[in-house]
C-alpha cells in the first residue's frame, strides 16, 4: 500500500519543516517524555494546565491533545476551557480515554468529551471496549499488537510496533501526541492518524533492535524518532485496509 | 541464607506472573520513574490523586504506597481517602516517609500515618531517626548502604547496591514501590519486604557494571530490573539475620 | 581567558564539596531531570511546593530557583511565600520566565517577579526581548547558541553548548537551576553565572559526542555532568568578555 506509505513520509517531513505546537492537556506522569517524544519529532510541545492561561494557549495551538490519565477536578475544568477556546477555531483535538475502564466517574467523563466530537478517539482494548460509539467523524483507534483505526466504515490496521512498547509508562499517550501532531497538517484524518501511528511504531521497530530493556529502549525510542527516514518507512511500514 | 534467596526467587516470579497493581500516591518527581519501574518488574502501576477518583483505584489495588515527597494539601486529603477504602481489605500498604526531618508538619503528619499500621515504613537514615517508633506489626526498614529491617526484635540486613544509587533522584522512593509490589503476594512481610530490597539492589549491582555515570545508570537499572534472573540473586544476593 | 576557566573549575570543585541544597519553584515538566541534573552536579535538590511547608524548605535553602512554566494559581502561592521566607536571608534567587511571550498574564507575573531583584533571570531570545531591563544588580542572562550574560554594562558571552540541547524538554531549565547553585556560593554572580552555564555547556559537549539522538544525549548529559574535570573546561571553555 505505497499510498499510505508515501503519505506518511510527506507529513513526517511536513511536521519537521512546520513544527506544529500541540498543546498537552497531559496526565502528570507522561509530561515529560510526551514534550520529548513532541520535540524528537519535529513538533513543539505545551503543556500548561492554568485555568487562566489555558485559553491563550490553546486558541493558537495547531494541535491539541486531551489526556485523562491522573485526572482531577483541576484538569477537567481546564479542559473545559481549553476546548471552549479551541473549538471554534475548527482544528482537530485527539482525545485518549486513560483507564477509562476503572472508574465509573471517568467513563462518564470520557464519554462526555466523546460526544463532542474529536477528530481521533485513541485507546488500549480495554478503554475502547467500554468507551462506545464514537460520533459521526471520529476516528476511533484502537492500538495493541497491531492498531485498528475505523471512520465511518472504513478500517486500516497498523502491523508496527514492539512488545516492549509495552513495558514503558507512556508510550501509548505518546502514540495519542503523535496522532495529535500528525492531524495538525489539515489532511486527511483517518489517513494522517494511520502515518502517525505507522512512523511511531516504525521508530519503536528500530529501537528495539539496540535496546537492552525497556530503560534503554525508551531512550532508543525517542532516538529513532528524531532520526527517522522515509526509507525506513517504505521498507518497514505495515499499513492496509482491513475488514470491519 | 539460602531460604532468603529461594523466597526472593520466587516471589520475582510471582510478581510477573501475577502483576499486582500497586497504587502509589507519590510525589510528582518520580511518578515516571516509579512507573517504569513497576512495569520493568511486572507488576502496574496506576497513580491517581484525584478525590473523587482515589477510593475507586485504591480499594480494588493489590497494593498501596504512600510516599510524602512535595506533599501538599490535596494529596494529604487523597491520601486519607485512599486509606479510607483500602484499609478494609486488610492487604498491606507501606509508608515512604520522604523528607520528614526538614518540616515540622510533615513529621507530624507522617507520625499520624505511622499510627495507623502501615506493613512497612521505609526511610532513609535522616528520615528514620526522626519519625520515631514503628507500632507493633509494622515493619521498619532503614535504607542505606546496608538496609536494615526490624519486625518484632527480628533483624535483618541486605548488603547489596551500589553508591550510584544516591546520584539518581528517586531510587529511594522506587525501593518502596518494588517493597509494596512484593507485599502483595501475601507472604512474610518481613521477609518479602528483605526479598524485594535484596532482588531490587542486585539489579542496581548489575546496572552499575555498565553504567557511565548517573545517567545511564538510571537507565541501566530499569533494564536490570526487567531481565533480572534467579541465578543473579542467587549469585549475588547479601541477606542475613542481624544483631538488633 | 584563563581567569574565568579557573574560575568555573574552583566553583564546580566547591559545589561537589559544599552541596548546596537548591529549592526549586519549577514546572511539572522538568522536575525529574532538574532534579537529577542537579545530583549529577553535586548539588541537593528539593522541590516542594505545598503553601504550609514552602516557607520551611526556602528559608533554609542554599539557593532558590523560580520558573515560571506550567505556572498556575497554586504555585504563584507558593513562589510568594518562598521570596516572603527567602528574601530576608540575602542570598541570591534565580528567575526563569518560561513561556512569558505566549501569555500576557505570565508576562505581568515574570515583571512583577523581575521588579524583586533576582540575582539573575535566564531566558531564551524570546522571553528576554519582551520581559524588559532587569533592575540594577540582576544578571540578565540570554542563553542560545552563545550565551549572552549582561550586568551593568559589563558582558559576557559563553560560546559552549551543543545544537542537540535544543531537542530535549527542559535542558533551559536545568540551565538555570545550574546556575542557582553556583551563585549559592557566594561568589561574584555576574562571573559565577557564566562559569555555571560554561561549565554546563561543556557537558553538553562532551554529552553530544557519543549521543546518537536526543534520548541518549539527554542520559549522556547527566553522566557528563557528574564527570566535568577541570581538564575539561580548560581545554573546551569559552568565556569573553564581550562588546554590549
Amino acid at each position: 500500500m505505497s499510498a499510505a506509505l508515501d503519505l506518511a513520509a510527506r507529513l513526517l517531513d511536513e511536521v519537521r519543516r512546520r513544527r506544529p505546537r500541540v498543546h498537552c492537556l497531559t496526565n502528570s506522569v507522561v509530561q515529560k517524555f510526551t514534550a520529548d517524544g513532541l520535540t524528537a519529532l519535529g513538533a513543539v510541545p505545551s503543556m500548561t494546565q492554568a485555568h487562566d492561561e489555558v485559553a491563550d494557549f490553546a486558541r493558537n495551538a495547531d494541535a491539541l491533545l486531551v489526556n485523562l490519565g491522573t485526572l482531577d477536578a483541576g484538569r477537567r475544568e481546564a479542559i473545559a476551557r481549553a476546548l471552549d477556546a479551541y473549538g471554534p477555531t475548527g482544528r482537530p483535538w485527539t482525545l485518549d480515554p486513560v483507564h477509562c475502564e476503572v472508574s465509573p466517574l471517568r467513563l462518564d467523563y470520557a464519554k462526555s468529551l466523546l460526544a463532542r466530537g474529536p477528530a481521533v478517539v485513541r485507546g488500549n482494548e480495554a478503554e475502547m471496549a467500554v468507551i462506545g460509539e464514537a460520533p459521526a467523524g471520529t476516528v476511533s483507534v484502537t492500538t495493541g499488537a497491531v492498531d485498528r483505526l475505523v471512520l465511518d466504515g472504513r478500517v486500516i490496521a497498523v502491523s508496527n510496533g514492539h512488545p516492549l512498547m509495552a513495558k514503558v509508562t507512556g508510550t501509548g499517550c505518546l502514540a495519542g501526541a503523535v496522532v495529535a501532531s500528525f492531524l495538525a497538517l489539515g489532511q486527511d484524518r483517518l489517513e494522517s492518524a494511520a502515518a502517525a501511528l505507522m512512523a511511531y511504531s516504525v521508530a519503536a521497530e528500530i529501537a528495539a533492535e539496540t535496546a537492552r530493556g525497556p530503560g534503554s529502549f525508551a531512550v532508543a525510542l525517542l532516538d529513532a524518532i528524531a532520526d527517522l527516514m522515509p526509507a525506513d518507512l517504505a521498507e518497514r511500514g505495515r499499513v492496509a485496509d482491513a475488514a470491519r
